[in-house]
Protein backbone atom coordinates (compact mmCIF):
# COMPACT_ATOMS: atom_id res chain seq x y z
CA UNK A 1 0.00 0.00 0.00
CA UNK A 2 1.13 3.45 -0.77
CA UNK A 3 2.26 5.89 1.95
CA UNK A 4 3.20 9.44 2.56
CA UNK A 5 6.70 9.56 3.97
CA UNK A 6 6.37 10.54 7.51
CA UNK A 7 8.29 14.15 7.50
CA UNK A 8 8.93 16.99 10.18
CA UNK A 9 5.67 18.39 10.10
CA UNK A 10 3.41 15.36 9.00
CA UNK A 11 4.88 12.92 11.70
CA UNK A 12 1.93 12.79 14.40
CA UNK A 13 4.02 13.51 17.67
CA UNK A 14 1.20 13.19 20.55
CA UNK A 15 -0.69 9.27 20.64
CA UNK A 16 2.07 8.09 17.35
CA UNK A 17 -0.80 4.91 17.06
CA UNK A 18 -3.63 7.35 15.90
CA UNK A 19 -1.31 8.30 12.54
CA UNK A 20 -1.84 7.12 9.10
CA UNK A 21 0.10 7.43 6.55
CA UNK A 22 -1.31 5.49 3.55
CA UNK A 23 -2.36 7.45 0.70
CA UNK A 24 -5.78 5.62 0.21
CA UNK A 25 -6.60 5.91 3.99
CA UNK A 26 -5.64 9.84 3.46
CA UNK A 27 -7.72 10.03 0.45
CA UNK A 28 -10.77 8.49 2.13
CA UNK A 29 -10.91 10.93 4.53
CA UNK A 30 -10.56 13.70 1.82
CA UNK A 31 -13.17 12.24 -0.60
CA UNK A 32 -15.79 11.89 2.66
CA UNK A 33 -15.26 15.73 3.65
CA UNK A 34 -15.73 18.66 1.53
CA UNK A 35 -15.01 21.59 4.08
CA UNK A 36 -11.16 22.49 4.42
CA UNK A 37 -9.75 24.73 7.05
CA UNK A 38 -6.95 26.68 5.39
CA UNK A 39 -3.96 28.04 7.24
CA UNK A 40 -1.72 30.50 5.76
CA UNK A 41 0.61 33.40 7.04
CA UNK A 42 1.07 36.65 7.04
CA UNK A 43 3.96 39.31 8.58
CA UNK A 44 4.30 36.29 10.83
CA UNK A 45 0.14 36.22 11.57
CA UNK A 46 -1.46 33.10 11.22
CA UNK A 47 -5.25 32.72 9.60
CA UNK A 48 -7.72 29.93 9.27
CA UNK A 49 -10.46 30.44 6.92
CA UNK A 50 -12.83 27.48 6.25
CA UNK A 51 -13.22 26.85 2.40
CA UNK A 52 -14.93 23.75 0.46
CA UNK A 53 -12.16 21.45 -1.74
CA UNK A 54 -11.94 18.75 -3.74
CA UNK A 55 -9.42 15.94 -4.06
CA UNK A 56 -8.27 15.42 -8.18
CA UNK A 57 -6.21 12.13 -8.37
CA UNK A 58 -3.15 13.41 -6.44
CA UNK A 59 -3.79 16.98 -6.10
CA UNK A 60 -6.36 19.28 -3.50
CA UNK A 61 -8.36 21.61 -5.20
CA UNK A 62 -9.67 25.19 -4.09
CA UNK A 63 -11.50 28.02 -5.21
CA UNK A 64 -12.87 31.24 -5.05
CA UNK A 65 -12.77 34.72 -6.02
CA UNK A 66 -9.70 36.44 -7.56
CA UNK A 67 -10.19 39.18 -4.91
CA UNK A 68 -9.88 36.89 -1.83
CA UNK A 69 -7.06 37.70 -0.32
CA UNK A 70 -6.62 34.38 1.03
CA UNK A 71 -6.54 32.88 -2.68
CA UNK A 72 -4.26 35.75 -3.39
CA UNK A 73 -1.80 35.23 -0.92
CA UNK A 74 -2.05 31.17 -1.42
CA UNK A 75 -1.42 31.83 -5.04
CA UNK A 76 2.48 33.62 -3.99
CA UNK A 77 3.58 30.28 -3.44
CA UNK A 78 3.84 30.53 0.56
CA UNK A 79 3.74 27.33 2.87
CA UNK A 80 0.52 26.62 3.40
CA UNK A 81 -1.66 23.92 6.05
CA UNK A 82 -4.85 22.34 4.97
CA UNK A 83 -7.19 20.61 7.40
CA UNK A 84 -9.74 18.33 7.04
CA UNK A 85 -11.81 17.17 10.04
CA UNK A 86 -14.72 14.65 10.13
CA UNK A 87 -16.29 14.21 13.58
CA UNK A 88 -16.84 10.76 14.14
CA UNK A 89 -18.62 10.63 18.26
CA UNK A 90 -18.10 11.82 21.08
CA UNK A 91 -16.59 9.43 23.84
CA UNK A 92 -17.70 9.45 27.03
CA UNK A 93 -15.34 7.22 29.63
CA UNK A 94 -15.99 6.44 33.00
CA UNK A 95 -13.34 9.11 34.05
CA UNK A 96 -13.34 13.32 33.25
CA UNK A 97 -9.36 12.68 31.95
CA UNK A 98 -10.12 9.71 29.35
CA UNK A 99 -12.89 11.56 27.88
CA UNK A 100 -12.18 12.09 24.17
CA UNK A 101 -13.56 12.23 20.67
CA UNK A 102 -13.68 9.77 17.59
CA UNK A 103 -12.37 11.56 14.39
CA UNK A 104 -10.93 11.22 11.61
CA UNK A 105 -8.37 14.45 9.96
CA UNK A 106 -5.65 15.10 7.42
CA UNK A 107 -3.02 17.23 7.60
CA UNK A 108 -2.14 18.41 4.06
CA UNK A 109 1.55 20.45 4.00
CA UNK A 110 3.03 22.18 0.73
CA UNK A 111 2.53 25.33 -1.77
CA UNK A 112 -0.52 26.10 -4.31
CA UNK A 113 -0.80 27.28 -7.22
CA UNK A 114 -3.31 28.63 -9.67
CA UNK A 115 -4.81 26.78 -12.51
CA UNK A 116 -4.11 29.23 -15.64
CA UNK A 117 -5.31 27.33 -18.70
CA UNK A 118 -9.47 27.55 -19.20
CA UNK A 119 -10.17 23.75 -19.47
CA UNK A 120 -7.80 23.39 -16.55
CA UNK A 121 -9.62 25.52 -14.56
CA UNK A 122 -13.10 24.43 -15.96
CA UNK A 123 -12.73 20.44 -15.30
CA UNK A 124 -11.24 21.59 -11.76
CA UNK A 125 -13.98 23.50 -11.27
CA UNK A 126 -16.45 20.45 -12.49
CA UNK A 127 -14.74 18.26 -9.96
CA UNK A 128 -14.97 21.11 -7.08
CA UNK A 129 -18.65 21.04 -7.72
CA UNK A 130 -19.28 17.34 -8.24
CA UNK A 131 -17.14 16.94 -5.12
CA UNK A 132 -19.63 18.63 -2.73
CA UNK A 133 -22.65 17.35 -4.95
CA UNK A 134 -22.41 14.85 -7.38
CA UNK A 135 -24.56 15.29 -10.62
CA UNK A 136 -25.53 19.07 -10.04
CA UNK A 137 -22.68 20.30 -12.55
CA UNK A 138 -24.40 18.93 -15.98
CA UNK A 139 -27.73 20.61 -14.90
CA UNK A 140 -26.61 24.07 -14.21
CA UNK A 141 -25.69 27.38 -16.32
CA UNK A 142 -22.11 26.50 -16.95
CA UNK A 143 -19.48 29.36 -15.99
CA UNK A 144 -19.35 32.21 -18.54
CA UNK A 145 -16.29 34.54 -19.67
CA UNK A 146 -16.48 36.99 -17.00
CA UNK A 147 -17.39 34.51 -14.14
CA UNK A 148 -14.24 32.02 -14.92
CA UNK A 149 -12.07 35.54 -14.84
CA UNK A 150 -13.67 36.19 -11.59
CA UNK A 151 -12.84 33.20 -10.51
CA UNK A 152 -9.34 31.58 -8.87
CA UNK A 153 -8.37 28.10 -8.94
CA UNK A 154 -5.72 26.64 -6.68
CA UNK A 155 -4.09 23.23 -7.06
CA UNK A 156 -2.21 21.75 -4.00
CA UNK A 157 -0.27 18.83 -4.91
CA UNK A 158 -0.75 15.73 -2.39
CA UNK A 159 2.83 15.29 -1.56
CA UNK A 160 2.74 15.68 2.06
CA UNK A 161 0.40 15.01 4.17
CA UNK A 162 -1.12 12.42 7.06
CA UNK A 163 -3.80 11.61 9.27
CA UNK A 164 -5.11 11.04 12.44
CA UNK A 165 -7.84 8.70 13.59
CA UNK A 166 -9.57 7.61 16.72
CA UNK A 167 -11.99 5.37 16.78
CA UNK A 168 -14.32 2.64 19.53
CA UNK A 169 -14.83 3.02 22.92
CA UNK A 170 -13.35 4.91 25.82
CA UNK A 171 -10.26 3.73 26.89
CA UNK A 172 -10.17 3.75 31.23
CA UNK A 173 -8.14 3.15 33.75
CA UNK A 174 -8.24 -0.43 35.08
CA UNK A 175 -10.11 0.02 38.32
CA UNK A 176 -12.49 2.95 36.85
CA UNK A 177 -14.26 0.20 35.51
CA UNK A 178 -15.92 -0.88 38.33
CA UNK A 179 -17.96 2.29 38.17
CA UNK A 180 -21.35 2.29 38.04
CA UNK A 181 -21.60 4.77 35.38
CA UNK A 182 -22.67 4.78 31.67
CA UNK A 183 -20.08 4.62 29.35
CA UNK A 184 -19.55 4.76 25.13
CA UNK A 185 -19.75 6.68 22.32
CA UNK A 186 -22.35 8.91 21.13
CA UNK A 187 -22.14 9.02 17.28
CA UNK A 188 -22.05 12.26 14.94
CA UNK A 189 -22.76 12.45 11.84
CA UNK A 190 -23.12 15.76 9.27
CA UNK A 191 -27.00 14.85 7.77
CA UNK A 192 -28.83 16.88 5.22
CA UNK A 193 -32.39 17.99 5.67
CA UNK A 194 -35.10 18.09 3.22
CA UNK A 195 -34.04 19.98 0.56
CA UNK A 196 -35.59 24.21 1.10
CA UNK A 197 -37.15 25.17 -2.33
CA UNK A 198 -35.77 28.60 -3.17
CA UNK A 199 -38.75 31.40 -2.96
CA UNK A 200 -38.34 32.44 -6.87
CA UNK A 201 -38.29 28.74 -7.94
CA UNK A 202 -40.20 28.05 -11.07
CA UNK A 203 -43.79 25.80 -10.12
CA UNK A 204 -43.40 22.66 -10.84
CA UNK A 205 -39.61 21.89 -10.72
CA UNK A 206 -38.72 18.74 -8.20
CA UNK A 207 -36.03 18.15 -6.25
CA UNK A 208 -33.08 16.26 -8.06
CA UNK A 209 -32.58 13.01 -6.37
CA UNK A 210 -28.98 14.37 -5.16
CA UNK A 211 -30.74 16.72 -3.41
CA UNK A 212 -33.41 14.49 -1.97
CA UNK A 213 -31.03 12.08 -0.57
CA UNK A 214 -27.98 13.83 -0.29
CA UNK A 215 -25.05 11.96 1.60
CA UNK A 216 -21.55 11.77 2.13
CA UNK A 217 -19.81 8.31 0.48
CA UNK B 1 -25.55 46.12 21.56
CA UNK B 2 -21.90 45.43 22.51
CA UNK B 3 -19.64 45.29 19.36
CA UNK B 4 -15.74 43.68 18.90
CA UNK B 5 -13.92 46.27 17.12
CA UNK B 6 -13.81 45.63 13.14
CA UNK B 7 -9.73 45.49 13.50
CA UNK B 8 -6.88 44.86 10.55
CA UNK B 9 -7.29 40.99 10.82
CA UNK B 10 -11.00 40.54 11.75
CA UNK B 11 -12.66 42.90 9.11
CA UNK B 12 -14.23 40.67 6.55
CA UNK B 13 -13.11 41.85 3.75
CA UNK B 14 -14.80 39.73 0.88
CA UNK B 15 -18.56 39.96 0.78
CA UNK B 16 -18.35 42.95 3.74
CA UNK B 17 -22.44 42.17 3.68
CA UNK B 18 -21.98 38.99 5.54
CA UNK B 19 -19.46 40.17 8.54
CA UNK B 20 -21.11 40.33 11.78
CA UNK B 21 -19.13 41.95 14.83
CA UNK B 22 -21.55 41.97 17.56
CA UNK B 23 -20.58 39.93 20.75
CA UNK B 24 -23.76 37.94 21.31
CA UNK B 25 -23.85 36.65 17.70
CA UNK B 26 -19.88 35.57 17.65
CA UNK B 27 -21.06 34.16 21.29
CA UNK B 28 -23.88 32.61 19.75
CA UNK B 29 -21.89 30.82 17.22
CA UNK B 30 -19.20 29.89 19.87
CA UNK B 31 -22.21 28.47 22.60
CA UNK B 32 -23.44 26.12 19.43
CA UNK B 33 -20.02 24.79 18.27
CA UNK B 34 -16.90 22.59 19.68
CA UNK B 35 -14.55 21.81 17.17
CA UNK B 36 -12.13 24.80 16.42
CA UNK B 37 -9.32 24.52 14.37
CA UNK B 38 -6.34 26.35 15.77
CA UNK B 39 -4.00 27.74 13.66
CA UNK B 40 -0.47 28.91 14.46
CA UNK B 41 3.25 29.48 13.44
CA UNK B 42 5.70 27.39 13.94
CA UNK B 43 9.28 28.47 12.04
CA UNK B 44 7.04 29.95 9.56
CA UNK B 45 5.26 27.17 8.76
CA UNK B 46 1.37 27.50 9.26
CA UNK B 47 -0.08 24.30 11.32
CA UNK B 48 -4.12 24.11 11.92
CA UNK B 49 -5.31 21.62 14.57
CA UNK B 50 -8.38 20.57 15.26
CA UNK B 51 -9.86 20.58 18.99
CA UNK B 52 -12.58 20.45 21.62
CA UNK B 53 -13.62 24.23 23.24
CA UNK B 54 -15.70 25.61 25.31
CA UNK B 55 -16.54 29.52 25.95
CA UNK B 56 -16.54 30.72 29.39
CA UNK B 57 -17.55 34.21 29.92
CA UNK B 58 -15.25 36.03 27.48
CA UNK B 59 -12.44 33.74 27.25
CA UNK B 60 -12.11 30.50 24.97
CA UNK B 61 -10.72 27.19 26.24
CA UNK B 62 -8.60 24.65 25.04
CA UNK B 63 -7.17 22.00 26.58
CA UNK B 64 -5.10 18.18 26.26
CA UNK B 65 -1.77 16.66 26.93
CA UNK B 66 1.15 18.99 28.40
CA UNK B 67 3.45 17.13 26.00
CA UNK B 68 0.96 18.61 23.03
CA UNK B 69 3.43 20.45 20.72
CA UNK B 70 0.36 22.97 19.87
CA UNK B 71 -0.32 23.36 23.31
CA UNK B 72 3.50 24.12 24.57
CA UNK B 73 3.51 26.64 21.51
CA UNK B 74 0.66 28.18 21.99
CA UNK B 75 1.49 28.47 26.04
CA UNK B 76 4.76 30.81 24.65
CA UNK B 77 2.70 33.57 23.86
CA UNK B 78 2.44 33.60 20.04
CA UNK B 79 -0.22 34.68 17.78
CA UNK B 80 -2.79 32.73 17.51
CA UNK B 81 -6.47 32.13 15.20
CA UNK B 82 -9.11 29.98 16.54
CA UNK B 83 -11.83 29.10 13.94
CA UNK B 84 -15.05 27.78 14.43
CA UNK B 85 -17.06 26.69 11.47
CA UNK B 86 -20.51 25.50 11.27
CA UNK B 87 -21.74 24.37 8.30
CA UNK B 88 -25.84 24.88 7.87
CA UNK B 89 -26.38 23.79 4.13
CA UNK B 90 -25.82 23.63 0.71
CA UNK B 91 -26.79 26.69 -2.14
CA UNK B 92 -27.82 25.39 -5.41
CA UNK B 93 -28.05 28.29 -7.66
CA UNK B 94 -29.27 27.83 -11.45
CA UNK B 95 -26.11 28.72 -12.33
CA UNK B 96 -22.46 27.12 -11.10
CA UNK B 97 -21.05 30.08 -10.40
CA UNK B 98 -23.48 31.32 -7.81
CA UNK B 99 -22.86 28.31 -5.92
CA UNK B 100 -22.67 28.36 -2.38
CA UNK B 101 -22.74 27.43 1.36
CA UNK B 102 -24.85 28.49 4.37
CA UNK B 103 -22.30 28.80 7.28
CA UNK B 104 -21.97 30.50 10.28
CA UNK B 105 -17.98 30.86 11.25
CA UNK B 106 -16.22 32.99 14.12
CA UNK B 107 -12.51 33.79 13.97
CA UNK B 108 -10.72 34.78 17.23
CA UNK B 109 -7.22 36.26 17.25
CA UNK B 110 -5.07 37.07 20.23
CA UNK B 111 -2.35 35.43 22.52
CA UNK B 112 -3.29 32.40 24.82
CA UNK B 113 -2.16 31.66 28.60
CA UNK B 114 -1.80 28.31 30.74
CA UNK B 115 -4.02 28.15 33.71
CA UNK B 116 -1.30 27.15 36.24
CA UNK B 117 -4.14 28.21 39.83
CA UNK B 118 -5.53 24.30 40.42
CA UNK B 119 -9.17 25.86 40.95
CA UNK B 120 -9.20 27.55 37.84
CA UNK B 121 -7.67 24.76 36.04
CA UNK B 122 -10.50 22.43 37.34
CA UNK B 123 -13.24 25.08 36.83
CA UNK B 124 -11.96 25.06 32.86
CA UNK B 125 -12.41 21.60 32.58
CA UNK B 126 -15.50 21.25 33.88
CA UNK B 127 -16.50 24.35 31.76
CA UNK B 128 -15.20 22.27 28.61
CA UNK B 129 -16.46 18.82 29.86
CA UNK B 130 -20.26 21.08 30.12
CA UNK B 131 -19.74 23.01 26.92
CA UNK B 132 -19.55 19.64 25.00
CA UNK B 133 -21.71 17.36 26.99
CA UNK B 134 -24.05 18.77 29.35
CA UNK B 135 -24.28 16.67 32.61
CA UNK B 136 -21.58 14.67 32.34
CA UNK B 137 -19.06 16.09 34.74
CA UNK B 138 -21.25 15.47 37.42
CA UNK B 139 -20.87 11.63 36.97
CA UNK B 140 -17.43 10.64 36.17
CA UNK B 141 -14.90 10.19 38.42
CA UNK B 142 -13.04 13.73 38.53
CA UNK B 143 -9.18 14.64 37.60
CA UNK B 144 -7.11 13.14 40.27
CA UNK B 145 -3.57 14.87 41.04
CA UNK B 146 -1.52 13.35 38.60
CA UNK B 147 -3.97 13.70 35.49
CA UNK B 148 -3.84 17.34 35.85
CA UNK B 149 -0.34 17.65 35.75
CA UNK B 150 -0.57 16.31 32.66
CA UNK B 151 -3.35 18.24 31.71
CA UNK B 152 -2.74 21.65 30.13
CA UNK B 153 -5.51 24.53 29.86
CA UNK B 154 -5.03 27.81 27.59
CA UNK B 155 -7.10 30.63 27.82
CA UNK B 156 -7.72 33.20 25.00
CA UNK B 157 -9.24 36.03 25.85
CA UNK B 158 -11.81 37.08 23.02
CA UNK B 159 -10.96 40.35 22.73
CA UNK B 160 -10.70 40.72 18.34
CA UNK B 161 -12.83 37.81 16.85
CA UNK B 162 -15.61 38.01 14.07
CA UNK B 163 -18.49 36.17 12.45
CA UNK B 164 -19.20 35.52 8.77
CA UNK B 165 -22.57 34.20 8.27
CA UNK B 166 -24.80 33.19 5.00
CA UNK B 167 -27.84 32.18 5.04
CA UNK B 168 -31.16 32.08 3.04
CA UNK B 169 -31.90 31.10 -0.64
CA UNK B 170 -29.47 31.20 -3.92
CA UNK B 171 -28.89 34.96 -5.49
CA UNK B 172 -28.94 34.09 -8.73
CA UNK B 173 -28.45 36.22 -12.26
CA UNK B 174 -31.41 37.93 -13.06
CA UNK B 175 -32.12 36.27 -16.59
CA UNK B 176 -30.96 33.00 -14.86
CA UNK B 177 -34.27 32.64 -12.75
CA UNK B 178 -36.22 31.59 -16.22
CA UNK B 179 -33.90 28.22 -16.16
CA UNK B 180 -36.07 25.21 -15.50
CA UNK B 181 -33.57 23.91 -12.58
CA UNK B 182 -34.11 23.39 -9.48
CA UNK B 183 -32.77 25.93 -7.01
CA UNK B 184 -32.65 25.97 -2.81
CA UNK B 185 -30.81 24.80 -0.06
CA UNK B 186 -30.06 21.35 1.43
CA UNK B 187 -29.78 21.89 5.22
CA UNK B 188 -26.81 20.47 7.17
CA UNK B 189 -26.78 19.68 10.66
CA UNK B 190 -24.74 17.76 12.81
CA UNK B 191 -26.58 15.15 14.00
CA UNK B 192 -26.27 12.97 16.92
CA UNK B 193 -27.41 8.91 16.69
CA UNK B 194 -27.80 5.91 18.95
CA UNK B 195 -25.62 5.92 21.73
CA UNK B 196 -23.04 2.50 21.37
CA UNK B 197 -22.54 1.42 25.06
CA UNK B 198 -18.39 0.35 25.95
CA UNK B 199 -18.20 -3.38 25.43
CA UNK B 200 -17.33 -3.55 29.39
CA UNK B 201 -20.20 -1.76 30.69
CA UNK B 202 -21.37 -3.17 33.71
CA UNK B 203 -24.96 -4.49 32.98
CA UNK B 204 -27.65 -2.63 33.60
CA UNK B 205 -26.34 1.05 33.16
CA UNK B 206 -28.42 2.95 31.07
CA UNK B 207 -27.37 5.65 28.91
CA UNK B 208 -28.34 9.30 30.47
CA UNK B 209 -30.63 11.50 28.73
CA UNK B 210 -27.50 14.05 27.91
CA UNK B 211 -26.43 11.19 25.40
CA UNK B 212 -29.64 9.78 24.56
CA UNK B 213 -31.08 13.10 23.33
CA UNK B 214 -27.91 14.37 22.27
CA UNK B 215 -27.92 18.17 20.56
CA UNK B 216 -26.25 21.22 20.22
CA UNK B 217 -28.16 24.50 21.56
Amino acid sequence: MEKFDSTERTRVRRLPKRGAYERDVVYAILDEGFICHVGFVVEGQPYVIPTGYARAGDTLLIHGSAASRMLRVLQGGVDVCVTVTLLDGLVLARSAFHHSMNYRSVVVFGKAVALEEPEKKIEALRALSEHIIQGRWDEVREPNKKEMDQTLVLSLPLEEASAKIRTGPPLDDEEDYELQVWAGVVPLKLEAGEPVADPRLKPGTEPPSYARDYRRR
